[in-house]
Protein backbone atom coordinates (compact mmCIF):
# COMPACT_ATOMS: atom_id res chain seq x y z
CA UNK A 1 0.00 0.00 0.00
CA UNK A 2 1.27 3.63 -0.60
CA UNK A 3 3.05 4.94 1.68
CA UNK A 4 4.34 2.41 3.72
CA UNK A 5 7.73 2.21 5.09
CA UNK A 6 9.34 -0.36 7.32
CA UNK A 7 10.54 1.05 10.33
CA UNK A 8 14.88 1.06 10.50
CA UNK A 9 14.77 -0.27 13.59
CA UNK A 10 13.96 -3.84 12.04
CA UNK A 11 16.81 -3.68 9.82
CA UNK A 12 19.53 -4.32 12.27
CA UNK A 13 18.27 -7.67 14.09
CA UNK A 14 16.16 -9.57 10.60
CA UNK A 15 16.27 -9.60 7.67
CA UNK A 16 13.64 -9.36 4.51
CA UNK A 17 12.02 -12.82 3.72
CA UNK A 18 9.57 -11.63 0.93
CA UNK A 19 6.10 -10.60 1.39
CA UNK A 20 2.96 -12.25 1.52
CA UNK A 21 -0.53 -10.98 0.62
CA UNK A 22 -0.93 -8.65 3.31
CA UNK A 23 2.68 -8.51 5.45
CA UNK A 24 6.51 -7.61 4.49
CA UNK A 25 8.26 -10.81 6.47
CA UNK A 26 11.19 -10.95 7.87
CA UNK A 27 13.57 -13.56 9.85
CA UNK A 28 14.87 -12.61 13.28
CA UNK A 29 18.23 -12.85 12.99
CA UNK A 30 18.68 -15.03 15.73
CA UNK A 31 19.59 -18.61 16.00
CA UNK A 32 18.64 -19.40 19.23
CA UNK A 33 14.99 -19.61 17.82
CA UNK A 34 13.12 -19.98 14.23
CA UNK A 35 11.53 -16.91 13.90
CA UNK A 36 8.96 -14.58 11.75
CA UNK A 37 8.11 -11.28 11.76
CA UNK A 38 5.02 -10.17 10.07
CA UNK A 39 4.74 -6.50 9.13
CA UNK A 40 1.01 -5.43 7.57
CA UNK A 41 2.39 -3.54 4.57
CA UNK A 42 0.14 -0.60 5.39
CA UNK A 43 0.93 2.80 6.64
CA UNK A 44 0.25 4.15 10.06
CA UNK A 45 -0.54 1.12 11.86
CA UNK A 46 0.13 0.69 15.38
CA UNK A 47 -2.67 -1.38 17.39
CA UNK A 48 -4.00 -4.67 15.70
CA UNK A 49 -7.40 -2.38 16.02
CA UNK A 50 -5.61 -0.16 13.73
CA UNK A 51 -6.12 -3.06 10.48
CA UNK A 52 -9.48 -2.85 8.95
CA UNK A 53 -11.33 -5.67 10.01
CA UNK A 54 -11.28 -8.14 6.91
CA UNK A 55 -7.41 -7.59 6.95
CA UNK A 56 -7.35 -8.57 10.69
CA UNK A 57 -8.96 -12.06 9.74
CA UNK A 58 -6.09 -11.93 6.60
CA UNK A 59 -3.33 -11.36 9.92
CA UNK A 60 -4.05 -14.17 11.23
CA UNK A 61 -4.75 -16.75 8.72
CA UNK A 62 -0.70 -15.62 7.42
CA UNK A 63 0.02 -16.09 11.69
CA UNK A 64 -0.76 -19.35 11.03
CA UNK A 65 1.00 -19.40 7.66
CA UNK A 66 3.98 -18.16 9.48
CA UNK A 67 3.64 -20.38 12.11
CA UNK A 68 3.95 -23.90 9.68
CA UNK A 69 6.90 -21.51 8.56
CA UNK A 70 8.85 -21.40 11.50
CA UNK A 71 8.25 -25.36 12.32
CA UNK A 72 9.84 -25.18 8.09
CA UNK A 73 12.87 -23.23 9.41
CA UNK A 74 13.24 -25.60 12.60
CA UNK A 75 13.30 -28.32 10.94
CA UNK A 76 15.91 -27.10 8.45
CA UNK A 77 18.26 -25.38 11.19
CA UNK A 78 17.54 -28.22 13.63
CA UNK A 79 15.18 -27.28 15.91
CA UNK A 80 12.19 -29.18 16.36
CA UNK A 81 9.52 -26.62 17.14
CA UNK A 82 7.37 -28.24 20.22
CA UNK A 83 5.30 -24.61 20.76
CA UNK A 84 4.44 -21.84 18.84
CA UNK A 85 4.38 -17.95 20.78
CA UNK A 86 2.11 -15.40 18.76
CA UNK A 87 3.01 -12.06 20.47
CA UNK A 88 2.09 -7.97 19.13
CA UNK A 89 3.80 -5.97 21.10
CA UNK A 90 5.25 -3.35 20.28
CA UNK A 91 6.85 -1.74 23.15
CA UNK A 92 10.06 -0.85 21.68
CA UNK A 93 9.40 -0.32 17.91
CA UNK A 94 5.23 0.31 17.95
CA UNK A 95 4.83 -0.10 13.98
CA UNK A 96 2.59 -3.28 14.10
CA UNK A 97 4.09 -6.73 13.66
CA UNK A 98 3.29 -10.28 14.73
CA UNK A 99 6.31 -12.27 16.15
CA UNK A 100 6.02 -15.94 15.48
CA UNK A 101 8.39 -17.77 17.33
CA UNK A 102 9.22 -21.68 17.72
CA UNK A 103 9.95 -23.46 21.20
CA UNK A 104 10.78 -26.27 22.40
CA UNK A 105 11.08 -27.03 26.35
CA UNK A 106 14.99 -26.36 27.28
CA UNK A 107 15.45 -23.67 24.56
CA UNK A 108 17.40 -20.49 25.66
CA UNK A 109 14.40 -18.61 27.38
CA UNK A 110 11.90 -21.51 28.05
CA UNK A 111 9.23 -21.62 29.23
CA UNK A 112 9.21 -17.74 29.56
CA UNK A 113 9.36 -15.33 26.95
CA UNK A 114 11.85 -14.48 24.06
CA UNK A 115 11.55 -11.12 24.07
CA UNK A 116 14.45 -9.50 26.08
CA UNK A 117 15.93 -12.74 26.91
CA UNK A 118 19.58 -12.55 26.27
CA UNK A 119 21.78 -11.82 23.57
CA UNK A 120 20.49 -12.37 20.15
CA UNK A 121 22.88 -14.79 17.90
CA UNK A 122 23.10 -14.15 14.67
CA UNK A 123 23.12 -17.25 12.25
CA UNK A 124 26.58 -18.57 10.36
CA UNK A 125 26.09 -17.31 6.73
CA UNK A 126 25.38 -20.86 5.55
CA UNK A 127 23.06 -21.07 7.96
CA UNK A 128 21.01 -18.06 7.10
CA UNK A 129 20.70 -18.87 3.71
CA UNK A 130 19.13 -22.37 4.75
CA UNK A 131 16.57 -20.90 7.47
CA UNK A 132 15.43 -18.03 4.66
CA UNK A 133 14.91 -20.47 1.96
CA UNK A 134 12.90 -22.52 4.26
CA UNK A 135 11.35 -19.59 5.41
CA UNK A 136 9.80 -18.93 1.63
CA UNK A 137 9.46 -22.19 1.36
CA UNK A 138 7.17 -22.52 4.14
CA UNK A 139 5.12 -19.28 3.21
CA UNK A 140 4.98 -20.78 -0.42
CA UNK A 141 6.73 -17.44 -1.87
CA UNK B 1 -18.56 -26.12 23.16
CA UNK B 2 -19.55 -29.56 24.36
CA UNK B 3 -16.18 -31.09 26.33
CA UNK B 4 -14.58 -27.60 26.90
CA UNK B 5 -13.24 -27.64 30.17
CA UNK B 6 -10.80 -24.31 31.57
CA UNK B 7 -7.32 -25.84 32.73
CA UNK B 8 -7.66 -25.11 36.58
CA UNK B 9 -3.94 -23.69 36.29
CA UNK B 10 -6.10 -20.86 35.27
CA UNK B 11 -7.89 -20.88 38.76
CA UNK B 12 -5.35 -19.71 40.85
CA UNK B 13 -4.08 -16.13 38.99
CA UNK B 14 -7.42 -15.06 37.45
CA UNK B 15 -10.92 -14.83 38.14
CA UNK B 16 -13.98 -15.45 35.38
CA UNK B 17 -15.43 -12.59 33.66
CA UNK B 18 -18.23 -13.93 31.27
CA UNK B 19 -18.50 -15.33 27.73
CA UNK B 20 -18.16 -13.64 24.89
CA UNK B 21 -19.22 -15.57 21.70
CA UNK B 22 -16.30 -17.37 21.21
CA UNK B 23 -14.55 -17.35 24.19
CA UNK B 24 -14.34 -17.93 28.28
CA UNK B 25 -12.84 -14.55 29.49
CA UNK B 26 -11.13 -13.58 32.32
CA UNK B 27 -9.24 -10.78 34.43
CA UNK B 28 -5.34 -11.36 35.24
CA UNK B 29 -5.77 -10.92 38.99
CA UNK B 30 -2.74 -8.55 38.66
CA UNK B 31 -2.84 -5.20 39.56
CA UNK B 32 -0.16 -4.20 37.88
CA UNK B 33 -1.37 -4.14 34.47
CA UNK B 34 -5.27 -4.08 33.14
CA UNK B 35 -5.27 -7.70 32.00
CA UNK B 36 -7.45 -10.06 30.25
CA UNK B 37 -7.31 -13.29 28.86
CA UNK B 38 -9.34 -14.88 26.31
CA UNK B 39 -9.62 -18.52 26.22
CA UNK B 40 -11.84 -20.23 23.07
CA UNK B 41 -14.60 -22.53 24.20
CA UNK B 42 -13.29 -25.51 22.13
CA UNK B 43 -12.22 -28.87 23.42
CA UNK B 44 -8.44 -29.79 22.84
CA UNK B 45 -6.76 -26.39 21.45
CA UNK B 46 -3.34 -25.76 21.32
CA UNK B 47 -2.48 -23.83 18.59
CA UNK B 48 -4.08 -21.25 16.62
CA UNK B 49 -4.37 -23.74 13.91
CA UNK B 50 -6.06 -25.34 16.03
CA UNK B 51 -8.86 -22.96 15.49
CA UNK B 52 -11.28 -23.48 12.44
CA UNK B 53 -10.22 -20.63 10.33
CA UNK B 54 -13.96 -18.78 10.65
CA UNK B 55 -13.23 -19.07 14.24
CA UNK B 56 -9.78 -17.47 13.91
CA UNK B 57 -11.63 -14.18 12.40
CA UNK B 58 -13.75 -14.19 15.64
CA UNK B 59 -10.90 -14.37 17.49
CA UNK B 60 -8.94 -11.76 16.33
CA UNK B 61 -12.19 -9.58 16.39
CA UNK B 62 -12.82 -10.30 20.12
CA UNK B 63 -9.12 -9.67 20.79
CA UNK B 64 -9.89 -6.24 19.52
CA UNK B 65 -12.48 -6.09 21.73
CA UNK B 66 -10.42 -7.18 24.66
CA UNK B 67 -8.48 -4.29 23.73
CA UNK B 68 -11.19 -2.14 24.25
CA UNK B 69 -12.05 -3.57 27.62
CA UNK B 70 -8.48 -3.47 29.04
CA UNK B 71 -8.55 0.37 28.28
CA UNK B 72 -12.20 0.75 30.74
CA UNK B 73 -10.69 -1.35 32.77
CA UNK B 74 -7.10 0.85 32.80
CA UNK B 75 -9.54 3.56 33.25
CA UNK B 76 -11.44 2.61 35.91
CA UNK B 77 -8.30 1.69 38.04
CA UNK B 78 -6.29 4.68 37.22
CA UNK B 79 -3.74 3.26 34.50
CA UNK B 80 -3.73 4.91 31.34
CA UNK B 81 -3.00 2.05 28.48
CA UNK B 82 -0.49 3.56 25.95
CA UNK B 83 0.13 0.26 24.45
CA UNK B 84 -1.82 -2.96 24.29
CA UNK B 85 0.63 -5.89 24.00
CA UNK B 86 -1.28 -9.25 22.59
CA UNK B 87 0.48 -12.69 23.04
CA UNK B 88 -0.80 -16.62 22.42
CA UNK B 89 2.24 -18.22 24.17
CA UNK B 90 0.87 -21.78 26.20
CA UNK B 91 4.33 -22.49 27.35
CA UNK B 92 3.55 -22.82 30.77
CA UNK B 93 -0.11 -24.21 30.36
CA UNK B 94 -1.00 -25.37 27.03
CA UNK B 95 -4.58 -24.98 26.65
CA UNK B 96 -4.85 -22.21 24.14
CA UNK B 97 -5.42 -18.57 25.60
CA UNK B 98 -4.53 -15.40 24.53
CA UNK B 99 -3.40 -13.02 26.67
CA UNK B 100 -4.57 -8.56 26.05
CA UNK B 101 -2.64 -6.04 28.44
CA UNK B 102 -2.76 -2.80 28.60
CA UNK B 103 0.63 -1.17 28.81
CA UNK B 104 2.61 2.06 29.67
CA UNK B 105 5.65 3.99 29.81
CA UNK B 106 7.02 3.22 33.38
CA UNK B 107 4.70 0.55 34.02
CA UNK B 108 6.68 -2.51 36.19
CA UNK B 109 7.90 -4.15 33.25
CA UNK B 110 8.20 -1.83 30.35
CA UNK B 111 9.79 -1.88 27.99
CA UNK B 112 9.83 -5.87 28.10
CA UNK B 113 7.38 -8.19 28.17
CA UNK B 114 4.76 -9.25 31.15
CA UNK B 115 5.18 -12.67 31.48
CA UNK B 116 6.86 -14.10 33.73
CA UNK B 117 8.19 -10.92 35.12
CA UNK B 118 7.93 -10.41 39.10
CA UNK B 119 5.26 -11.24 41.18
CA UNK B 120 1.49 -11.07 40.92
CA UNK B 121 -0.04 -8.06 42.92
CA UNK B 122 -3.75 -9.28 43.61
CA UNK B 123 -6.45 -6.41 43.15
CA UNK B 124 -8.06 -5.29 46.48
CA UNK B 125 -11.71 -5.95 47.10
CA UNK B 126 -13.34 -2.56 45.84
CA UNK B 127 -10.15 -2.48 43.16
CA UNK B 128 -11.49 -5.86 41.64
CA UNK B 129 -14.99 -5.30 41.91
CA UNK B 130 -13.91 -2.19 39.98
CA UNK B 131 -12.31 -3.60 37.37
CA UNK B 132 -14.23 -6.90 37.12
CA UNK B 133 -17.26 -4.01 36.51
CA UNK B 134 -15.47 -2.35 33.76
CA UNK B 135 -14.38 -5.63 32.24
CA UNK B 136 -18.00 -6.21 31.49
CA UNK B 137 -18.75 -3.06 30.08
CA UNK B 138 -15.90 -2.87 28.33
CA UNK B 139 -16.83 -6.62 26.83
CA UNK B 140 -20.32 -5.49 26.09
CA UNK B 141 -21.59 -8.48 28.74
Amino acid sequence: MSGFIVDPAFETGSIFVGDTALCHVRLQNDARWPWLILIPRQPGLREVEDLPSADRAGLIEESVLAGEAVRVIGAATGFGVEKLNLGALGNVTPQLHVHIVGRRAGDPAWAGPVWGAGIAEPYAEAALAEALKAARNGLRL
